[in-house]
């Protein structure tokens, strides 16, 4: 695995590695969330991705830039959203074994898209230091390689492509990218995709006022706790790593925070005018965007779309 | 206004006409459906169209086509649903007054969307007699066009750039298209679309068991009322007109019916596999091939979604 930040061309050759194997997902525009919001919008739609989020981009280039020795001996992570999917995805795409845990109060339609991948899963308590401990195991007695959710260089690459794919479909016009902000894998590869390949392009980040430890992260520069935990955003509830950090305060710009009610306001505005499936930690930065009118108005705008994996029986709205 | 079947050029004037007021609608894929129906599935994403819906097309042909001496009078037509819209929206688009007969019971989001183009609405009891008469008395005292929903050769021609798009950026390789039919718009521009574009690409419609007149009058060539009407797809209640059977006849390969219970089935599928929010009228069409795998399996089939015209507060699942 690598040790430094990734260069430009380590970022093109995750996009080379994983490109057979994902969507290149469209980008939606709509004219009413620009006169609503002042700026002019572009939705890379991350919610049409493989395994319906952005995450089968990290978790394949992971895979994919292992050797077949450690392949052999399969791959094993904890995750009981859409990490877990995107890693049994892509190890059954290249043939390997996956070993999954996750919490035993995991949604049953969740444990069963990890198994429909053919991966192997194990149950743990829901705190980290099962989840950790039964990894730890796993890795003992397979040899399997542990693939954290995104403090990693080859997943943060992987995360990268997806704006990789928006700068370069949007010839390189725009002003600012946004992305929403949980352990920092998406928002660290979004912003070296920005650095690289568009480098007037400002990167910031939209986080729940209930997961609220990126912002204070970035401001100290430690790896800091929220102050409170209870947010909508279920994909937002992780602090973020030491790399993914170090990345976020070298080249974004900006953190901004919404309620859970600005939250689903805006999701509720995308399902109804644009007509997708977006969950709600893929409406935090349209939230923020609405929120921040002095940073955004006028400008070209790319919304990174994280996911649309949400339970229909359990709308907010 | 024309009196004959369109022509190729015709549709193609009608694109060339209406692509700087819509969107290109991406063209999704899902290799879960794909595999569920043994198929090769295409989805053409009408929902993501202006207004939510293909009848945008359709009503800006009409509109456009239209002289400046007729524009200056305005336009009217009798809707509840999104053809009131694409009339208000196209009329907009070109700075004519738009005259719309809506039912008094028509859901009050429905009417704000058509007010919102600066159309103005006429309510009237929700009956064919009180609609069509509300209409002439609005032609009569205005000297506004009449575009009526379906049975219009410039609607049709309108309708049909949806699959001329499907058919040019799947490079012409479709074995096959399916579109719904209510009143036969989309369908019968569809079949016209293959016919002149991708004459080897097979036309097929999908219909509600409880609004089965479209089936009846293709087998008999008479326009024909359903048996019994009861359905959850509220956009494909109405019967066929004399210029659309007649489109419909000549090129469309079969018509399939499918029940409710299967429209709901296939509409969950849309939103939680594909993301997108699909109304009940745009499930029908893939209902319509996982129930008769013996036509579409192991074929290239191109599916018109209709649009994503819902109310999220009454989902039925």
């Amino acid at each position: 695995m690598s040790e430094s930040i990734p260069g430009k061309e380590v970022i093109e050759k995750a996009h080379t590695l994983i490109t057979p194997y994902i969507h290149r997902t469209p980008i939606l525009t709509s004219q009413f969330l620009n006169q609503l919001s002042g700026a002019e919008l572009y939705f890379k739609c991350e919610n049409f991705q493989k395994i319906g989020a952005f995450k089968a981009r990290g978790g394949l280039n992971a895979i994919l830039s292992l050797s077949s020795e450690q392949l052999k001996n399969g791959v094993t992570t904890h995750s009981s959203g859409n990490h877990a999917q995107a890693i049994a995805f892509a190890a059954a795409k290249v043939g390997a074994k996956a070993y999954i845990v996750m919490p035993e109060n995991s949604p049953s339609v969740k444990i069963n898209a990890v198994k429909g991948y053919g991966a192997e899963v194990t149950f743990c308590k829901n705190t980290p230091e099962e989840r950790q401990g039964a990894v730890d195991k796993i890795v003992e007695n397979t040899g399997a390689t542990f693939i954290h959710p995104f403090n990693n260089y080859e997943v943060i690459a992987g995360q990268a492509t997806s704006s990789k794919e928006l700068i370069e479909d949007l010839d390189f016009k725009l002003d600012a990218i946004i992305a929403p902000v949980g352990g920092g894998g998406l928002l660290s590869g979004t912003s070296l995709s920005a650095h690289y390949f568009s480098p007037g392009t400002e990167v910031f980040a939209g986080e729940p006022e209930g997961a609220a430890d990126a912002i204070l992260s970035f401001k100290s520069g430690k790896i800091e706790k929220a102050p409170f935990v209870k947010t909508i955003a279920d994909g937002l509830l992780t602090p973020l790593g030491d790399k993914t950090l170090e990345i976020i305060r070298k080249y974004v710009k900006d953190i901004f925070t919404v309620s859970d009610e600005e939250i689903i306001a805006a999701m509720q505005l995308m399902w109804e005018r644009m007509k997708i499936v977006v969950e709600p930690s893929g409406a935090v930065v349209l939230a923020a965007v609405f929120k921040n009118p002095e940073i955004f108005k006028g400008k070209k705008v790319g919304i990174i779309i994280s996911g649309g994996n949400v339970d229909l029986g359990k709308l907010p709205f």
